[in-house]
């Protein structure tokens, strides 16, 4: 049987987890399926796993991005899972197989810029393998953090009547992608540098997440890597719930609505169906929004709010008034964790 | 600069260290360079950890082992290191690049030999991350496991006049690929089942591990994951001592000296330079031999004395009492942890 014929990798994640690893207990915290692994290894302290495996070609070209950036994203990727959990990060292990015509000065830049990436949010390179690959650069990072023990930010905990919110803006980096597949990356650096350094050098929102977690109040959490209209699916599965935006209220960058002219989707379907993201998004009740976004405001990243869970059901409400916009979900599938 | 001008993977691997992680401290509890890392994220415990990448190609060929013994192998590489320190491991992430061409069944029983190895040994899938890859399989794993703190087992504490062990029998894994390389498997299979079923299904030496680091004697421990000849040295570095190996002593298998006539080197040879034995070497001082030898021995694992910690040197006797043999060190390059 191939992949194709039972959904592809999705499909086949699915019987994974069915098959070897779906409930919690023995020490992990969570069942499979949330932005990172929680194992309970310690009294009072809870430590959380993330492992990406980033792909040349699939998930970064070098024609594209400059080799610190590669390294930057790469780091920022796995951390961003961590700030999904609002755990704080502590330790990293990096896989890389290179080729033959890796240059040094090239992987070191790419060091650098995952190094810089991780020092800045409070990680430390710990280990990692290095093996020469036929064809092709791949880096596995592997995430460690760590969490008082109960306090962790998790899909699963959104409640009917929840506000939902975003930290900063949506669409940016699918934008950034999108000019520079349409231009080049000469053109497209022209036509807006802000969009492609969304696009190269994303920001996980690990202080943001630990202001957060820090409030008590935050019913569910994960991060939107695959795209708001991707994400809010996955929250509500895990949470037994549905919801409504308001897509007239997604927090649009100044440099997103910029090169809404050069761009050959509108800015809300960036915003909706763009991935790589890495913010936030956020469950609290009605009484707690002001202090959950007093707390992260405090640490220099905005929180808008930009919908409500429901019972049941998924609607994006259009910006003028006139209905729910027919927005499918979208999106990579991950084995995530 | 290119990286054969550094000494290919080594020395980038060395330029890494230096540039970006070298010391302990602030949680990290060893340098990098030992089998894995080990963490100090809680009080009494310690947090071990290890990665590993194995590339369709370098590390396995599907035309000479089934998706079940590739699976296993995986986890076992794994498992070792956390043999290596004595560690006792927890879970495991897996992520996965596959390929279009990859069936169903394929991918299903190369993860049932995988969760087979680690149900086996305590270890448990915890998560990971699944991709598509334009070409090849790649595997990478990272292992948890965990310590009472202060118990591990690294290469840095062999002493002189300690006594060297190994688990086991050497060369195994390497004659069963040298047949692999020379006959194909049909035929390799038939010249050796025993070889071959070392190659593809190795036992990390988990049991064995924590039977020797409860005893509180052991020295120093690594895994012999590049041969004895190429493993020896780094023990011997990372103690700052030397060595010398009775070759007469090495401990070899009825497998390998039945399969000698089919061979092109001698048992020996295999023992000395082969790979991916990961058996344990272990030093321990000369009036604990016997109780740590009681202790593995009853786990059903043979320990066997194969040489003595000198101040400096590194000296393999041939058995034949003629001196040294000429051995350099050999094996793959790793940036281990």
């Amino acid at each position: 049987m191939l992949l194709s014929e039972i959904g592809g990798e999705f499909g086949f994640i699915e019987r994974l987890r069915a098959t070897y690893a779906g409930a919690a207990g023995d020490g992990l915290a969570l069942p499979l399926g949330d932005d990172a692994a929680i194992l309970d290894l310690a009294a009072g302290l809870q430590i959380v796993v993330s492992t990406d495996l980033l792909i040349e070609g699939v998930h970064f070209r070098r024609d594209w991005s400059d080799p610190y950036s590669i390294g930057w994203k790469a780091a920022a990727v796995n951390l961003s899972d961590m700030a999904a959990m609002g755990a704080d990060p502590t330790f990293t292990f990096v896989s890389l197989a290179l080729t033959t015509e890796d240059t040094v000065e090239g992987l070191e830049r790419l060091y650098d810029g995952l190094s810089d990436c991780l020092n800045r949010y409070g990680a430390r390179l710990a280990g990692g393998d290095t093996n020469s690959a036929p064809s092709g650069l791949s880096i596995n990072i592997t995430q460690i953090g760590t969490v008082p023990s109960g306090t962790a930010l998790t899909r699963s905990g959104a409640k009917v009547g929840d506000i939902l919110l975003v930290t900063g803006t949506l669409g940016d980096s699918a934008a950034g992608l999108a000019l520079l597949l349409a231009h080049g990356p000469a053109k497209a650096e022209k036509l807006s540098h802000g969009l492609l350094t969304a696009h190269r050098r994303p920001q996980p929102r690990i202080v943001a997440a630990r202001a957060a977690r820090e409030t008590g109040f935050v019913h569910a959490c994960m991060d939107i890597s695959d795209g708001l209209a991707g994400e809010l699916p996955k929250l509500c599965a895990a949470s037994g719930v549905g919801a409504r935006i308001q897509t007239a209220t997604l927090p649009l960058s100044e440099a997103l609505l910029a090169a809404e002219a050069v761009l050959d989707k509108t800015a809300l379907d960036y915003a909706l169906a763009g991935g790589e993201d890495f913010e936030l998004l956020i469950a609290v009740a009605p009484s707690n929004v002001e202090a959950v976004r007093a707390a992260v405001s405090a640490t220099g990243t905005p929180l808008t709010q930009i919908g409500e869970v429901l019972r049941s059901g998924l609607h994006f409400a259009a910006p003028d008034g006139s209905g729910d916009l027919p927005v499918a979900a979208r999106g990579w599938d991950h084995f995530a964790s």
